[in-house]
């Protein structure tokens, strides 16, 4: 079979699932609620026999004519599992919390390389819902070996499953998830465990742990397990946070200790209004315009461009690739928000490219 | 006046209300559902009508009647309000959220501290709920000096707005927040501050922040300038709790690169468990039962016993001294659950004492 871009009229799109826990469950309802076939895998048949129970999958197996496999197992063994997946044919994502080892390691044009941040807790497949990621933020990783064909193919099903994508060079997602999720992780464990060293001495802490506590710990409740393979394969990035954030905790101990008030509150203030602007969930729907730009058809162009968008804070809500018969050019349409347009535009002349934008949909 | 354990008969109790904030405002609206009379006064004349406006009071001004007066005004300034109150008469507490530096600085055995751990955020009167304490923890902090009749009177009307009375020497109380509130709200503004270097680098970071990095930065959006009292009052315990989280954070980056999957999932693990032990809110409606003990009726004597409870893990629900007529020793009724009590008879035993249990409301 050959990957596609659009569902080919009256045929029924094909997915298929390497694991069907939370996420990989949660990917079945919502491509099944969206008309796709799908069919699961899962080394557990009691998850997998509940997977069918739920209805995250048609049928259980592999299939040879999936155009998309989502591998959603534990990053150990993503590697090994996506390279099966791409002998069968079709389009490779994976789900992993960590990006670069894998996408180097698989190093296949039709393999890309995802991450939803959702969903980290392990409920495993009584969790899944066809909604989970709705409004949730999706990483995709392309490389310079991604054919934007798969690119695209990725790009829509997870945009069709609700999520915004943010498209990332691999090291550079991992470089900014060990900021925002995996030290944030291991710094919850670290406050718990010394509450709990210091409630070893006076029970009643427990008691006095308030809403602000025990929103900083409750990530620390999930299962420790995910977060071996994570700190192994991330380990680089994880540690130069830990970094900057042991010295920034060191330095308001200094503070602290030596009652520079003024100091404190312009710390405290940088945080409060960074904390305010974080933006909440999905951005508000916007006009749409379509940005063309013509793009030999070669692996890795579309990744830079697309990661050129993300660099510049641009949300790409679609990507589509058309090709003009017999041509070794194609087209490339971005569809961001109007007020980005420009932006794009300006960075892709930047680019050496020759953008034009146009209202959504026209031909 | 005199303090009274008790609300004589038909007379309507009296409160008054120095600053009429969030937590002022309150306390005002829980009392007066609970049939007081409370009086307010603010140093903002737009609160404090606000404050009428919301019915948290009945009247503005000061009280000379009140048996019970709530200083609900930042920590920096309790100390001054307190003294004038207690000249006034009656009982007085306050709310702040450090308590060794303000109790030894009013030293009076009429002045009670308190500390409930609800609405930290700095909403002000207009978040103000009959309901905020209903199931939160509040601290009270009695000492050597501290009348039982005083004491009494705070841990009622304390448990009577629905809270949960932790009764803590103000020292332990200091050191025991330091560790689940204001080390992690420091935590939190630094977690937030590395985030905002890294997002200046790459503004697709924000994208990223999932559910896990909200919760452990959402203290950091409150108004800064609470913290600044309170590092100021409470900088020794704040930075013995930093430097073991620092120490924590160092050892875990130690881990994560040397790859030692072994330690890490221990600690991981050790910190999921504590996390799964919280408390979550008030604990279930129990069966209660009476622990009685005759006790010298004389200042700190009541202190000792109750911080005696709290050490013991042993949640009193209510606090009573009973005074035999002419007699110079008193009968002090600890309300407790029922499995609890033989360990607090065991305790009081164990200090020189002879208490005896009973159900409740027996004479």
């Amino acid at each position: 079979m050959t990957t596609q871009t659009h569902a080919g009229g009256t045929t029924q799109r094909r997915a298929a699932l390497v694991g069907t826990g939370l996420i990989g469950g949660s990917v079945g309802l919502a491509l099944r609620s969206l008309g796709w076939h799908v069919t699961g895998t899962d080394e557990d048949a009691t998850v997998l026999a509940r997977a069918v129970e739920v209805g995250a999958v048609d049928a259980t197996g592999v299939d040879p004519d999936a155009e998309l496999t989502v591998v959603a197992t534990p990053v150990s063994t993503v590697a090994q599992l996506a390279r099966q997946a791409l002998e069968r044919g079709g389009v490779v994502t994976d789900v992993g919390s960590v990006k670069a080892p894998v996408v180097a390691d698989v190093a296949h044009p039709r393999f890309v390389g995802g991450h939803p941040m959702a969903g980290s807790e392990a409920l495993g497949i009584d969790g899944a819902r066809a909604d989970l990621f709705s409004g949730a933020t999706w990483a995709i990783t392309p490389d310079d070996h991604t054919d934007p064909a798969a690119l695209s193919l990725v790009h829509g099903a997870v945009r069709s499953m609700g999520a915004e994508v943010v498209t990332l060079d691999p090291l550079q997602h991992d470089r900014l998830v060990a900021t925002v999720s995996h030290v944030p992780h291991l710094t919850a464990a670290a406050l718990m465990g010394v509450a709990e060293r210091r409630s070893a001495e006076h029970p009643a802490l427990k008691r006095l742990a308030a809403g602000g506590f025990r929103d900083m710990t409750r990530i620390a409740a999930g299962d420790p397990r995910i977060w071996i393979d994570i700190c192994n394969d991330n380990s680089e990035a994880i540690c130069e946070v830990l970094d900057g954030l042991v010295e920034s905790l060191s330095e308001l101990r200094s503070i602290v200790e030596q009652g520079d008030s003024g100091e404190l509150l312009e710390r405290l203030e940088v945080a409060q209004v960074a904390r305010r602007n974080l933006p909440a969930g999905a951005p508000d729907p916007e006009h749409l315009v379509e940005v063309r730009v013509e793009v030999t058809d070669r692996p890795g162009e579309l990744a830079s461009i697309t990661t050129l968008a993300t660099e510049a804070d641009i949300n790409v809500y679609d990507i589509e690739v058309v090709h003009a018969a017999g041509a070794a050019a194609a087209t490339l349409i971005l569809v961001v928000a109007e007020r980005d347009a420009g932006a794009l535009s300006s960075a892709l002349e930047l680019s050496g490219r020759r953008p034009g934008v146009q209202p959504l949909g026209e031909a």
